[in-house]
């Protein structure tokens, strides 16, 4: 009979998979892709670089998996908001703001999902990432429309400038590392976002 | 006495050099950086693999300069749409127009350019080309405010909002190898950006 992990080991194991993700993101947020190398992950983990390939193939696989996770919480934040009752326009505005302020909250990470050089395979999931945003700003901006709130417009490609905005308008924001005016950026950058949709100016 | 290279020979030195950039070139807009290997490179070129580390000392140089030549001639191309004498305005939605017509013309290189999973290095590239879309698109709103054909506004924010927008709006569009409808995606998209802007409607 076959050798079967019994589920302690198996919830051991998954713990320990946890426990490695966290760090590792922890590492990635602080110094960027480049420099989490597998023995620096290992380290904030406290356990033998070897055994990180216990969990992970390889170095992009560990990278892809952190990628996931953190753009996963921010799309799934960015859902929320958008999908909550109420005027199509204000959650517009809502959700702009809240991905930004989110940002801005944690800027090592998101300098990192948004911007920081990293490995083909975290480059691919960036692309995808962003999708996700685009199909969840399209769908609010076809109901502002639907709704009379919005004028006539290709809501694909208002979705997609206001996914590529919030990325761009931050870039340089969240490499600085002693910034000032964040409650002036949140502004200025949901007022274009609210340009961008063609929203009456409030 | 150090031997030094005669006139001729560093003329011929360079001429191998722009052949193999060219060949490079071709290659990336073809295939993407992933799959642009030195082997597939030297193959283009018509050269042995190892004559490409005569002229770069790895892959990486190798797309960076790939990546410099082709993003600068884009940055300068914009640069003289913006510069060119008259109203502000349209010369932002012909920037806009022109770049992204010049990237839908020339898809592969673009896709390269803008959006393909990369190695570092590349990405590193990729931020310091956006950065100066960033700054020419930011100058013509400026110009745009201080003439009052644009209300006042944060414009370096307006700026890299134009400069995220045309890379996300094209993303989709650049890797699609049967697109329609180019016409419309560049009306589209250029509606979306003097919106942006809040330049008045057409």
């Amino acid at each position: 009979m076959a050798y079967r992990k019994t589920p302690a080991e198996i919830g051991r194991l998954e713990a320990a998979r946890e426990h490695l993700v966290a760090s590792a993101t922890a590492v990635v947020a602080e110094v960027g892709w480049a420099q989490a190398s597998v023995t620096a992950v290992a380290a904030a983990a406290g356990i033998a670089a070897g055994s990180v390939y216990q969990h992970f193939p390889s170095k992009a696989a560990l990278a892809v998996e952190v990628f996931r996770r953190a753009a996963g919480r921010e799309v799934e934040v960015l859902g929320q908001v958008l999908h909550e009752p109420g005027d199509p326009v204000e959650r517009l505005a809502r959700g702009v703001e809240v991905c930004a302020r989110r940002a801005l909250e944690n800027r090592g990470l998101a300098y990192a999902l948004l911007a920081a050089p990293a490995e083909p395979a975290v480059g691919a999931e960036r692309l995808d990432f962003r999708r996700r945003y685009r199909a969840l700003y399209a769908e609010v901006v076809r109901e502002g429309i639907a709704a009379g709130r919005l004028p006539a417009q290709n809501a694909e490609i208002t979705a997609a400038v206001l996914t590529g905005a919030i990325g761009e308008a931050l870039v340089d924001p969240l490499a600085d590392p002693d910034p000032d005016g964040t409650g002036q950026l949140l502004a200025d950058l949901t007022a274009a976002a609210l340009r961008c949709a063609g929203a009456p100016t409030p």
